[in-house]
């Protein structure tokens, strides 16, 4: 028997279980009671009835695959009606769709990120932007979070293209961009803007239309939106919007999209449902954030330390991981389901218990999550 | 009105036109008559009607998407029954599934690729291979394709972990690995062995368990595999097979697993019922290789210069990218459609007619598929 070569993960996961950072997939059962804080269907559209039927139906029309690339087989005339229809609602030219939001930041930063670019990028960006500027061939500068100055910083004196990277609602605290400023800042600097919208998309701006909608962005030639499908849309899969040239360059150049699946039918036929159910019910976006202002309100007038939500995502501070898991397992002890941000995946370092909210809560279901969480909540150290 | 900060893409632009090189996308209308052999759907399960109702079936108990990463709310019985199918059908410990074939690579990539550990990747592997090569903190040594001698030398005097990635049959020349001497490498050497086996499984091995499978390496200590459940089984998705602690390892350092939405219910679903279709109905996977080798042999005995395939990949040679584009399109008016590999997707700089085939043609579709690619065929220079 040849000697393990995987015994040195062994050593990894000692570490892990001293520090208490073990973490393990606990399947839904579908039998599960509990009130759900923790997913990121913020519409409550992932089951609406014409979000699953499209989905069903999209299968059965267009097979359960994609088949291939979307440059050879994988794009299909629903790809394509999905396309048009986001560019359309977010206001931008043209739109890209593949198989994860994740993939979408892939794409994105990589084909704009050429050996001569700089990327700019937020101390507090999400995972794949972050993976997306060390695959890129552009040299990157992380600056502090949320912080304009620091991004003029980073881009004055640099010859050649840039590009500044945020998110419009950060996924960890749920805190919203200084969109103005960054554009004022890129435009300053002949840079261009790439937004991740997967946060505001469906829940921040007019019906829904995202952060970038909201502060005039929209359709400009200097800004790049992406999306995620998997959140406010309730489906799976990413999208970028630009315009039409922009798009074209990744159409031939972003590897996450010659070289992956095309979105299978169903997450393109859900995705596409959704978005038509937000254009008939705009409402569902208001909602959302009115709950989240107050959850916020109520917990923090109950003394608890929480960044105000931009959208519908609402981080409480916890005053260490230890905390933050045990306050996130008596939430659940009590029929609320919370998760629980802890190092590694939070770039200050700072543990959480983190909120999400639905547009389809009732008053008596955010009556029980303010009072469960103040409940359990940790001792101050 | 600011300048525009894209206006560089431009440059590329025309560059790619100069060169004949430029990509659009043709979605698929539903009306098409042709014969396709240029998706990956290479059992014709895509549109299975047991594969596409369990897609339906499975958005409508479960929802359109997941709602969150497997790690919060993202994970169902369903995601955990595919897991253990897919486990035990290709003989390993246990798996996990993640949203693409791409992000599987990824996250294998690059949770086994730690800071002192050294990758070695043959000079033919796939796009998702590299860039998982790239994101990891380890050393890459790009290795001659197919050449386990040159392995050998690259894990010569390594100290530390050290991991060999290959494809079992590779994507652009549909060629096989020599797994048993990779494998007999990397145990002289304490390294481990990465199989990517997008185009195996469901095609190569008893009833389609794969490549890894045939050479008698399912289950070993020192194996991991990578799979799609976007080619043979029809649907999106992909997934990391291997020992219990090597799984284990990804769910807790993987980034493509921990920040990315899981895969959706409906993909989910479609590619379990594909499996179990495979299981029921092992006669598919030996259908098709057979019909590749048929048309083959058919190829080269008209004088066109093919590798000889392992799986349900035919690539034959074109002279150049103008000969290939022509060709592919050459065959589209006669009714077929075939994919078109041309620099910068070939690693190689060679053009090629990609054919890839289906367990459901008749002896027909075949010959005619023979006359349309020999009576289209470039000159010979
Ligand atoms: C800000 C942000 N961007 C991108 C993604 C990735 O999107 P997806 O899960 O669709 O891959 C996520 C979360 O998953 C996110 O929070
Ligand atoms: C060898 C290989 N690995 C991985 C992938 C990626 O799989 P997916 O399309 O499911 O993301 C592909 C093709 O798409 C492939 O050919």
């Amino acid at each position: 028997m040849p000697a393990d070569p995987f015994q040195w993960l062994t050593d990894a996961r000692r570490l892990r279980e001293k520090a208490g950072l073990v973490r393990a997939l606990r399947p839904r059962t579908g039998q599960e009671r509990e009130l759900d804080l923790a997913g990121n269907d913020y519409l409550g559209l992932s089951r609406h009835p014409e979000v699953t039927r499209a989905a069903a139906e999209a299968a059965h029309r267009w097979g359960a695959g994609a088949t291939g690339s979307r440059l050879v087989t994988g794009s299909t005339a629903l790809h394509a009606e999905l396309e048009a229809e986001l560019a359309d609602f977010c206001g931008f030219e043209a739109a890209l769709v593949l198989s994860s939001g994740y993939c979408a930041n892939l794409a994105a930063t990589t084909a704009l990120g050429s050996r001569d670019a700089l990327l700019v990028s937020d101390a507090a960006n999400h995972a794949s932007l972050i993976d997306g500027c060390r695959l890129a061939r552009a040299r990157t500068a992380v600056v502090p979070h949320a912080d304009a100055e620091a991004a003029a910083r980073a881009l004055h004196g640099h010859h050649g293209p840039a590009l500044l990277l945020t998110e419009s609602v950060f996924s960890v605290d749920g805190d919203a961009a200084p969109l103005p400023e960054l554009s004022a800042v890129v435009r300053r600097h002949g840079a261009g803007l790439l937004i991740d919208e997967a946060h505001s998309l469906g829940v921040v701006g007019d019906g829904g239309r995202g952060a970038a909608h909201a502060a005039g962005l929209a359709g400009s030639d200097d800004t790049v939106l992406t999306l995620t499908l998997s959140k406010a849309l309730g489906s799976q899969g990413g999208a970028v919007l630009g315009p039409r040239h922009v798009i074209d360059h990744l159409v031939n150049e972003a590897r996450t999209l010659i070289f992956d699946t095309g979105l299978a039918p169903a997450a393109t036929g859900a995705a596409l449902a959704a978005l038509r159910v937000l254009r008939r019910e705009p409402e569902r976006a208001a909602r959302v954030t009115a709950a989240t202002r107050l959850l916020h309100d109520r917990l923090t007038a109950a003394g608890l330390d929480a960044a105000p939500p931009a959208a519908a995502v609402l981080s409480v501070r916890a005053p260490s991981p230890e905390a933050a898991v045990r306050w996130a397992a008596d939430c659940r002890d009590r029929g609320l389901r919370a998760a629980c941000f802890r190092p590694p995946s939070v770039p200050d370092g700072i543990s959480r218990l983190r909120l999400t909210l639905r547009a389809d809560l009732d008053d008596e279901e955010l009556a029980e999550a303010v009072r469960v969480v103040t409940g359990t909540a940790p001792r101050p150290a």
